[in-house]
């Protein structure tokens, strides 16, 4: 029979949940074994303290080290505290190199080199533990299958049989020189369709897309997913190649990315499970809401200097949230836009005039059309020509501003090797909100005799 | 020799750029042989009208149908319309599948009629066309290899030899009954691995993950990601096999939903490229602006009907901004997370209350620590406890609103079957500022003989 997973189906896990908290452990662990480990990494993820070190006992080793391969960051961590010392080298063993690499990463050093000096697969595992978690080489992973170009077909074939790597890590195989250096790739099947005395040579695709090992992954990932490939090769500078990533750890890097960018975009650091506990969720929410307290004072501030201005003319503060807010929103389309197209890796430095000028314009347009409209809103309310003047010329004013720094933001930490996502909403509504009041209240002020 | 692509190399589009400008056109022409498709598909977004006739006049049959495969759907959309209607069924027969399904769609009817009819791949193209194009059905392929269960594998290696399938179709090959309804699948590596005269029954995985034509693609990509799959079979409602999804079009919606949602919650309807004509921007950035701007005229009525409150004490226009503000930053975090975790399938309708929970705890914390931080500091300014009692206070409410519409905002969406991610930042800082003055202009009119 065929598993069809649809909307709807009863799910498996709510029923788990219950045994586990129900402590009905023996058929809590029929139904994990029928589970798949991606399926056991979402269950565990919402089970609490003492449910997870229920379930943890429920699982073989291989079932351990099949479930790491499908937690996120923050769980691996948690659970690599977890796994008991004697069994963790095995478990590592079983797992793939990136992922053993990533579990050793998060120990204290020692117990780190504690478990390496046990592990059958230290010397392939080794390597991978100089690079950065989030760069090509923290990816990458040893377990390709490597040819020569005068070995035949036929050859190449047997030596798979041989090897019978993991699915993912054969799809394309490697054709490296004598010194490992990356010559060119065989895609599997290629190998199958064509004749059996062909050499290598003959088929291999000399024309190959490779990354270095301090290759940002996100850049890694843009490749991969620009030409389409399955894996993505990552040479060294001499040319031999060190690893390769495979789409399924990609696929991972595009929706981690664009959550990163999404959080960052809204003032939240990294990457916060839903279920993470209050404490957790406090402690990274708060410090960006300080920092954002403190630009509203600066925005606020801007208020006091015309206090006196609104105590004559108190329907200016009606006009104050509607020019802030509207400047907000325009530069966060902006901001929007330019952002997520720096992810996508469509922008280049050249563009930055060419952009700059779209922006510009469009904030011209935005600034006559929605100017007019509180001015004759302003207008009409109040009967005075300078109300209408005031309120439309300041709301012109912001949009203009709100297009030019939605695009200067983003492009000027980028060129400051910054991320362009970093709470740049809190800093772009943190301008349109202090310049909306400076337009308003400052011309305001010049004009009070018209206002009153 | 191989070519390595980093950061920082020269770029063969710009040069390209400046020749076809400079009407140099056979050092483009050369230029642009050598070049990826998915590379000239980029070059082609950032040209002008007449730039792109004459480099579409440079690329062969071949080459154009290639390019199609690496367009998004707004250019896709204008190179239909551009492509020579005597070219057009060569072409899309090149093509894959569901590209050429997707510019069926986007012509009218008569015209794709007319292409279809000349297309030798018909027959595997019209079933396409009755799935629309965010579904499963509408991502789809036909170009899969099928088996049968009695086959040896030495058999299905000959067949696969004989159909030569596309590198991405012939990663895992189907197991079909005599109705063509889906048993099981054989993975490449498995074939290559597995002794010749074994029977395909006795290798084959019988546990596999489908989707239903009508299944939307966010939810198959979801699916894909969830269980590290290479393709994705889809199986209509009687069991038989309709197409494959492949991994390189799921990696294209994992990144195409993330921009979505990022773009409608900044008020953003669809893709819209950077590189988007001016005219064409303002026509899909200014319908929200407008919607944004009728709420903003709320919280600025809201300030209206305490005019009288502000003309007596101006200093609470200072405290607008500040309350009205980090009520609409608090929101930001929490809708950002909810959102994120709905379109990533982690969060389940039994979940609604444990969330809800969370962030109204975490509104009380927020809104304790930031209460008694504005408060204070407006007892300072003001050497009033009504002041700091009355803005103190505002604070605190707002942030326990704001926790709480970030959640409900998006959950009550989704359960009304809306996308939650549309324009919901529009929508929450409209309540948060509304509220926020509300609750400091509310307050502060009752307690206004404190104030002044």
């Amino acid at each position: 029979m065929v598993t069809r997973i649809e909307p709807g189906d009863a799910d498996p896990a709510a029923r788990i949940e219950e045994l586990l908290t129900g402590d009905n452990v023996e058929a809590a662990a029929e139904l994990l074994a029928d589970m798949h480990p991606a399926d056991q990494a979402d269950l565990y993820d919402r089970l609490d303290d003492a449910e997870r070190e229920t379930m943890l006992a429920l699982l073989s080793t291989e079932a351990r080290a099949q479930l790491l391969e499908h937690l996120d960051e923050e769980t691996l961590e948690e659970i690599a505290q977890r796994l008991p010392r004697v069994e963790l080298p095995r478990v590592l063993d079983i797992t793939k190199n990136d992922i053993a690499a990533d579990v050793l990463r998060m120990l204290p050093p020692a117990e780190a080199a504690r478990a390496l000096a046990q592990m059958q697969t230290a010397s392939d595992v080794t390597p991978l533990l100089i690079h950065p978690d989030e760069s090509a080489g923290g990816l990458m992973t040893r377990g390709f299958v490597a040819l020569h170009k005068d070995m035949t077909v036929g050859e190449a074939i047997t030596l798979l049989r041989a090897r019978k790597p993991l699915a993912e890590e054969a799809y394309y195989l490697y054709v490296l020189d004598a010194r490992n250096r990356l010559e060119g790739i065989v895609n599997l099947r290629q190998l199958v369709v064509a004749d059996r005395d062909v050499r290598i040579e003959e088929v291999m695709t000399r024309d190959v897309v490779s990354v270095r090992p301090d290759t940002d992954q996100e850049e890694a990932a843009n490749l991969l997913q620009h030409y389409r490939l399955r894996a993505l090769p990552v040479v060294d500078a001499s040319g031999v190649l060190s690893g390769i990533i495979t789409a399924d750890d990609i696929i991972d890097v595009i929706a981690e990315e664009a959550t990163e960018d999404m959080y960052r975009m809204a003032g939240l650091p990294g990457d916060e499970s839903i279920f993470a506990p209050v404490r957790v969720s406090a402690q990274r929410r708060i410090p960006w809401l300080m920092v954002n307290l403190a630009t509203a004072f600066l925005a606020g501030g801007m208020v006091l200097i015309f206090e006196g201005t609104i105590a004559r003319a108190a329907g200016l503060a009606v006009f104050m949230p509607i020019i802030a807010g509207q400047g907000g929103n325009a530069g966060i389309q902006t901001i929007t836009i330019v952002v997520r197209s720096l992810a996508l890796g469509e922008i280049e430095p050249r563009d930055a005039n060419r952009i700059l000028n779209k922006e510009i314009m469009l904030g011209v347009i935005r600034g006559v059309l929605f100017g007019l409209i509180v001015g004759i809103a302003a207008f009409l309310w109040k009967g005075e020509w300078g109300w209408g003047f005031v309120v439309g010329t300041a709301m012109l004013l912001n949009m203009l501003v709100a297009g030019l720094l939605g695009t200067v933001i983003p492009l000027g930490m980028k060129a400051f090797r910054l991320d362009p996502a970093i709470a740049s909403g809190v800093f772009l509504t943190t301008f349109t909100d202090m310049l909306g009041f400076l337009f308003l209240l400052g011309l305001a002020t010049l004009l009070i005799d018209q206002l009153t």
